[in-house]
């Protein structure tokens, strides 16, 4: 397990299909990639109007927002999120993250690495 | 467990001693706090400066650089840090953070929570 230091912006984007219209998605540190051992940090991207699917899951989210605005909904309330935002999201609750500005929301989103989540069951 | 959305300004800011200059550090989100199952999100804030100790633990970082300058030695290199620097620090490995700017270097930095690093032993 090596040490890794890169500009996020150089990592492989992936979209979504049409469940989370304008939203992309960088790993940028995994345990499959690189051995992290408790979990994988992602940059979700969401352009202008773009939005992910109402959901949930048996796993959390820590996000940390980076760039633009935009809104989460919690259980049953919409948050405003903007630059310096933190959210944690906790196992189980709905969610669902919206781009309300201009310009591209992109946050960070740590969740369990594949390992951690298998021995969940 | 609940649901969190603050700002990351909001959340009370801790200096560190003479070991590491210039240096304070907020936690966004935890086990204790917050009941975070895998790991802890905390804000690293560094003067121009300022620095951390060059020192090695048996827990990993993963790294999001958000605002500001610096460099970062891993092993045996420093390596440069700017807005948008990923780093990922293996367990075990030897590193260090300084702000080589003149306005705070600031970044993510999370680590296994304190109930994963007490059953690591």
């Amino acid at each position: 397990m090596g040490a890794k230091i890169i500009h996020y912006s150089k990592i492989p984007i992936n979209t979504f299909g049409p469940e989370a219209p304008g939203t992309s998605l960088r790993v940028l540190i995994s345990d499959k990639q690189d051995g992290a051992p408790v979990y994988n940090l992602r940059m979700i991207e969401i352009e202008s109007c773009g939005y992910t699917p109402k959901h949930q899951h048996d796993w959390e989210h820590e996000n940390f927002v980076v760039e633009g605005h935009g809104q989460v909904f919690i259980k049953d309330t919409w948050y405003d999120l903007g630059p310096g935002s933190v959210v944690f999201v906790p196992p189980g609750v709905l969610h669902q993250y919206k781009n309300t500005g201009e310009q591209p929301l992109k946050f960070l989103c740590g969740i369990p690495t594949e390992k951690i989540l298998s021995n969940r069951g």
